[in-house]
């Protein structure tokens, strides 16, 4: 617990899967599969005494029998678990994920076994994540020790945000979510019990980490909350953190304490912590990516006047109300801005916000009117709705929206309504970096949680220009 | 206005499409291809004064010229969109969409045009839909008079939710959504500027119409407050109705009367009048098909008890929480109840509510606990979590989930998180009629509006059985 330097979790020159089973469908299996079918590019070993070879790999007894294993991944049951993981101890492995279960979060022999594995660790240069997680997957060193298939769980594209959950559960289903979405990420950690390494080391790891632009967390508890606090704030100094807290009511906080043994805790204690240190709150698994996406592409606004941008008069209304309700404001657009808006719209338009481009718009009217309402010293933040099924809007919308995106320093999120051509293209916009959502009120809070993360840290948010 | 028999906008014998034009991209155009390729079985006729023929139908110059037609759709340019009209008139025509825009939205030349339309069409037994209006998709009659090209808007499935919407831009893309989602949907009208033909009537012609179990109404204002009090009262006790009100706010407000020239009014009234009406509020177009799914499948509970049943554990402390910032409440299991499940759960698992059947869950499990815990006089309504990335659950829970749907009187939702393959089973089980959700929040706040809905209706609601 010295210092945080994780790495041999994420890109370690070798690995041993200690547990290697030769059937198919065990939790050994899939993961040694994981790399007999991945990139990673390092050595890879399988330990099993009980075969010759599993997946083409020659079997060893022990993680002693082989010269240099960086990161061990354990994979046995637990009545074995403990002694394989002094074994590799005793051989001087660096990093243990230990997926196995059967610990602390079953009470009994499990907290025994928990209590044993931690005498174990003290006074090691071991460190060691889990037991009862599901380890790490890095996009970019192909390390992944996710015991799911990639048929049931798809693994997401390379991209820059890191998501860290305390639920492995929780954790994989939104991972296979964002990979649904075209949401790149940089690395997964489902860290489970915490007999070593904390969601605060993990954090003060990724604050370094150059792939990483934003973190996503879903937590029910922290077990040190000092340690936390003093971190998130240092964390957050560098990059965004946003957080999904999970035990919030008094049932929530008793079901969290049956599920990850956590102190969920006063709500009201860890809501201000979470303000005090910067951190911006999701409200569900959905919208921690979407303030995540939003918060890892672009800069956060000077202040909180947004200009909605539309095809379709009704989601001007509704993104008005939306922003009423939120901490944002609607921008008023100076004066000419409207007059030169007005030679841009049709006759039957109006130059005001939110901005009717009208159904008729085609891509030139809607890069136009972009130009515009973005040089208007009034307006901070620009929301572009652009919905596809009218036909004079076309594909080129996703070209004009990212080059322009590229090109302001203001902040700007999209969001197209429909289903699949709208999906297709929302993907695209997606890939290009241009935070876009499926309906007008989830870009809201993306945009509100960036303007949150800008008060916290004065403006000084650099976007990618 | 005598009478509400609109049959004629949605199951004719035959139409006209008046202003079909031979180029492609024109909204005539679009609109007479519809049919052409689409299985409407009635007659079908062009006219075009320009053209001898398109898309292979032989050109009438006016609607005069028909020997019957039931249903007129005009798509000719606004200048001369009224003496058409009045042609249809004059023929007898019962029912005309006018989907031709610059009336009283563009104001001025518009709003003169609009008087002129509603003088002409007093005392008339014409009725007519619109101006500046998408018209009708009726998924049983395959009349489709939208101009949006089918693979820029998917039309949904066959189903029995109706949607009503002011706003054909919010209208068409929430189409879209639902088909893309698998939503099954029976009639579609987009109402325009409502010269003749107002919601107040379309809700009363729904309520009467026996392909439509669910009514969900995308809205700015109404023009007659107290008619549609009146007839709001009369249609939820038939069925249920779920609005999306948009102009909340006081800006939201101006910007409806911008985009409809609705005056959107104050949102306390509406929000009294929803209530006293049993009207079913949505926060947003998600929430919009999420609530009308529950009302449509569903029967509303008995009372505000929900059992949550997951394979991962964090997914219910995020449930417990939902719940209790609703207006539900987490059920208490009776000791029977947990005895009972004590015995199909693994040593390491608990039998309270939320109930972590644990992630080695298999569809077995999931059937006993499902049975076990529906049969608690406690428990009112199910939110079943079913994540299908761990190994031991596979397919067959589908299935299950729709058979035991199918065999109980409570309600039940259920929820799944992740990517494709998940989504996959999502879209199976929801065409099914369970109603399907991706977010343990969402599924909540769907529950919610079916107990909402019950306690107006006083638990009358049934559930196909």
């Amino acid at each position: 617990m010295t210092d945080s330097n994780l790495d041999s979790f994420f890109t370690p020159d070798s690995l041993a899967i200690v547990g290697a089973s030769r059937q198919a469908g065990k939790i050994g299996h899939t993961i040694l599969r994981n790399f007999s079918e991945g990139n990673y590019q390092g050595d890879v070993y399988a330990v099993n005494p009980n075969a010759d070879e599993v997946l083409g790999y020659e079997c060893y007894d022990s993680v002693k029998d082989i010269e240099s294993v960086e990161l061990a991944v354990i994979a046995v049951p637990p009545q074995v678990a403990n002694s394989v993981i002094e074994e590799c101890i005793d051989a001087g492995v660096a990093a243990v994920t230990v997926v196995t279960a059967g610990y602390e979060e079953i009470g009994g022999e499990g907290q025994k076994r928990q209590d044993e594995l931690e005498e174990l660790l003290e006074g090691t240069a071991t460190r060691l994540l889990g037991p009862n997680c599901l380890g790490v997957w890095d996009a970019y060193s192909d390390v992944d020790t996710l015991f799911l298939p990639d048929y049931k769980l798809n693994r997401p594209p390379q991209g820059s945000i890191a998501l860290i959950s305390q639920s492995g559960a929780v954790g994989s289903s939104v991972l296979d979510m964002a990979a649904e979405m075209d949401i790149g990420i940089s690395r997964f950690i489902s860290y489970g019990n915490q007999a070593d390494v904390t969601e605060t080391e993990l954090l003060e790891w990724l604050a370094d980490d150059d792939k990483t632009d934003a973190i996503a967390v879903y937590m029910e508890g922290v077990e040190d909350g000092d340690a936390f606090y003093e971190q998130a704030q240092q964390v957050s100094e560098e990059k965004p953190v946003v957080v999904l807290k999970a035990g919030k009511s008094g049932k929530g906080s008793e079901a969290a304490s049956s599920h990850t043994g956590s102190l969920a805790g006063s709500y009201e204690v860890y809501r201000g912590a979470f303000r005090q240190t910067g951190i911006v709150e999701a409200q569900d698994v959905e919208d921690l990516f979407d303030r995540a996406r939003a918060l890892a592409y672009e800069r956060p606004p000077d202040g909180k006047n947004v200009a909605v941008i539309t095809n379709g008069g009704g989601y001007g209304v509704l993104s008005t109300d939306k922003v009423e309700r939120s901490r944002l404001e609607m921008a008023s657009f100076a004066d000419e801005t409207k007059e030169k808006l007005a030679n841009v719209l049709p006759d039957y338009g109006t130059p005001h916000n939110p901005l009717d481009v009208i159904g008729d718009a085609d891509v030139e009217r809607y890069e136009k009117a972009l130009e515009i309402v973005s040089d208007d010293p009034n307006v901070d933040a620009i929301l572009c709705i652009a919905l596809l099924q009218p036909v004079p809007l076309d594909s080129d919308i996703i070209e004009t929206l990212t080059e322009f995106n590229d090109s302001i320093r203001k902040p700007m999120v999209a969001c197209m309504v429909g289903g699949e051509f709208t999906n297709l293209h929302l993907k695209n916009l997606e890939h290009n970096r241009v935070p876009t959502f499926k309906t007008p009120e989830s870009a809201i809070e993306a945009l509100e949680g960036l303007h949150m993360y800008g008060e916290w840290v004065g403006g000084e948010g650099e976007k990618e220009v």
